[in-house]
């Protein structure tokens, strides 16, 4: 990038929100995601619309990319810069704007973490479901980027189901506003909903408007271990069988269980092959039925040990463990690469076992956990990046339980994103013409394919993302 | 249309699924839309998605237009022919293919329709939410080309909240397969999402997956009629004040109930200015705790009378008024034009009080009735349309409506979508920055523009479809 367009960039955002010395491009070079990373030109802070709308312009006219981020948790490289761009960094747009206490709405920007609105909107005896593992960092903008999922998702849904209104500045400049405080709008085309999970390549995001809920009035929490793994999956497949529908329904196996004891000494059973964390909401009686229910089946699934509570605190302690599944297994080892292949959830538990097989196969260690309700695991490879041998085998392991999760009619990613980490296996689900789709509407609104491009497919031969193993670049630094 | 291109079209789909006689095209030159309608060239039903496919590419390479349609029920003209279009029905693709009871799932036909799916999964104690009013008649396809909505949305959701996969005939005859059984999916973009309320613009849909719930174990009925209508409107307020969710709450107002009670003589108070029907479900004592609450809230706004009810049928019975307050007003005039402004939901006591405004102004008959806890109302115009003045005050009548409906943050179509008689109107709640984004991926996804062109919007100089008042092609056959 030249000298010129850089003051152009400068002189958009004030000098004060420009950045470009080495190492503040290194601290935006790189997300969650393990493995890749790339070197922006330019960091900037804007400050409002007017200012992204400008630099989206300048961006078009002098061919440079940008790149929008919030928080940089993303775990499929949405977020990471490409050759030749800036990063256009949201989370000082942190206002939660309006709580509407009538409409049960709120609108935010979209740097606002996703816990505080959480924390914010319960005051008012609100809430706010959607809890993706990140809460406490990540922000609204990247969740409805990506369409967040989170523990709750088997009864309240993900991030799409929560997002009534956004506003983004479109690759041309122009803002666009869509949707509104209305339960029900079929005005035109659905482009909200066409927004959430476009990864930040059709525009950058402004404003957004949240739906919320009453809070459940009340919530039992359970925790059963269980010494066979197929008990745990038996259960959750008779908890469905039952049409008891819990709040939340997650799972750790065996590594997992040891890295957060490991890590957390909160004396788990090392030898349980697995855990199942149960939450049941509501308010009456179903609450207790529905959570006698589930006990009787974990007896009848012979679970080794169960806790059951009522108490919001202690429920809160029985989630600790799931809650830091992910932080104790990144302790373990210098680099964690964590998926989240979802399958139909009848296929649960050939799912969990291919998993198995793909850690024996490919010879590398894998913990598995995640949202056994909604078919949602997250296997987690225990690796480290400057094992190139290694991180080969992790690749192939991962390659392998993507084609068996695609086999069983899963998908890649059940709330990642595709970005840069996935991409090479959307055709396998998508299909051609899904993909041509994606293309052709990609093109049709960033004609000069400007906005994060190369996240999710590639375009064409411009060069529009980074690869694995780029760090060449950065070593400089270090 | 030549004759070498209809028997191009007849070679496709065989003789004995083609039509074109003027008895049969008449049949299918409109829809449940009053006033619009115009004459297809052709009417065929083809049979499998290869049919489809070779008639999308033969539109391409001689210029005709495609209509897709189901059962015809649409209220804003979207399944209306266009000039020099063929009328490609699916009313007989019309099979269950399968009902998933482990991941409580259906795949169906597009031609299923909608009341027969539900009484379906019934048998096996699953539950598909969506009632449009014309769920005996009305078909899948229409409903996810629609969105449609329904008196259970408020608390269910609509249809799109029940869309888990689509497979749809693209513009250029590929077969697009999005979607499937995993609850959670982010990988590529949302085409499934995006395809849900095109209104047939984008392709011909030709399989659905829906996503089915746990019947809710029981339900209470509660009808309240109320002398002012302002009080059955602070009643919907406090309902939703005290964080209570009703899986219906529906509104009529003293015109609806008068021609309901002319049609159904089933001893509607006929002095009341409204009516309440709400029903609350789920399961164990929250059920009869929100309908005790809601009894109080009644009384405290001076209901003049409630029924309550436990019983199944006798619930079925109180909800026959709402149910065919629709039938009962289009039997009071020989032209109904049935619309469904909608605001956010603590706006609508301001708007009941504009339609009543606007039915005075335009000195025109106004009943009103619809989903009051979606915001979602149905001002119904009895009319006539050879009276063509009339006619006239009655498009000015909801011309001021939809205008106020955008003033208080809400919009012209809660259910029914654009089609053609809202398109005038799109413009003032998608913007110019959102019609012009919905015109560029239309033009990216269909090239030629063949596919039910000229709905939502007009592409271009092109004659895409039909104006009002345009009867006078059919006048011949009267």
């Amino acid at each position: 990038m030249n000298t010129i367009v850089k003051a152009k960039i400068k002189s958009i955002v004030g000098a004060e929100n420009f950045f470009d010395s080495d190492e503040d491009r290194l601290c935006y070079s790189y997300d969650g995601t393990p493995i890749y990373s790339q070197l922006p030109e330019a960091v900037v802070f804007p400050k409002d619309d007017s200012q992204i709308s400008e630099l989206v312009k300048l961006a078009n006219d002098t061919k440079f990319n940008i790149v929008p981020r919030g928080a940089g948790t993303g775990l499929s490289g949405g977020s990471i810069p490409v050759e030749n761009s800036i990063a256009v960094v949201m989370t000082r747009w942190n206002k939660i704007i309006e709580i509407d206490k009538n409409n049960l709405t709120a609108w935010v920007e979209p740097g606002v973490v996703t816990g505080i609105l959480q924390k914010e909107v319960e005051k008012f005896g609100l809430f706010y479901p959607p809890d993706p593992g990140s809460l406490n960092v990540c922000t609204i903008g990247g969740n409805v980027a990506n369409n967040a999922g989170g523990l709750r998702g088997l009864k309240y849904g993900v991030t799409k189901n929560y997002v009534m209104g956004v506003e983004m500045i479109l690759p041309n400049g122009d803002l666009l506003k869509t949707g509104g405080k209305n339960f029900k709008d079929v005005a035109g085309y659905n482009l909200r909903d066409f927004i959430i999970g476009s990864e930040g390549t059709l525009g950058i995001i402004t404003k957004v408007l949240l739906k919320l809920i009453p809070k459940p009035a009340r919530s039992i929490t359970m925790l059963a271990y269980f010494d066979k793994l197929i008990d745990s999956a038996k259960s959750v497949s008779d908890i469905i069988a039952a049409h008891i529908t819990p709040s939340m329904m997650e799972f750790l196996d065996n590594t997992t269980i040891n890295c957060v004891e490991d890590y957390a000494k909160i004396g788990l059973p090392r030898n349980a092959e697995a855990m199942l964390l149960i939450e049941v909401d509501g308010k009456g009686s179903s609450v207790e039925e529905d959570a006698s229910i589930i006990q009787s089946i974990f007896k009848k699934n012979n679970a080794s040990s169960v806790r059951v509570t009522a108490d919001e605190s202690e429920g809160q302690e029985l989630k600790t463990a799931r809650r830091s599944a992910f932080s104790a297994l990144a302790r373990r080892s210098p680099t964690t690469i964590l998926e989240d292949a979802t399958v139909p959830r009848s296929e649960l538990p050939v799912m969990i076992e291919k998993i198995t097989e793909a850690a024996k196969k490919y010879d590398v260690i894998i913990g598995n956990f995640g949202h056994a309700g909604d078919g949602n695991l997250h296997p987690t490879c225990l690796t480290d990046e400057r094992n190139s041998k290694e991180i080969e085998k992790a690749h192939r392991a991962f390659e392998f339980i993507f084609n068996e999760a695609i086999k069983l009619g899963g998908t890649i990613t059940g709330e990642h994103g595709t970005g840069l980490a996935k991409k090479q296996f959307l055709e396998q689900v998508a299909g051609i013409p899904g993909i041509e789709m994606m293309k052709k509407i990609k093109a049709s609104i960033d004609e000069n394919n400007v906005i994060n491009p190369g996240k999710i497919f590639t375009m064409g031969p411009r060069c529009e993302g980074s690869l694995p193993h780029n760090r060449e670049q950065i070593k400089d630094f270090h």
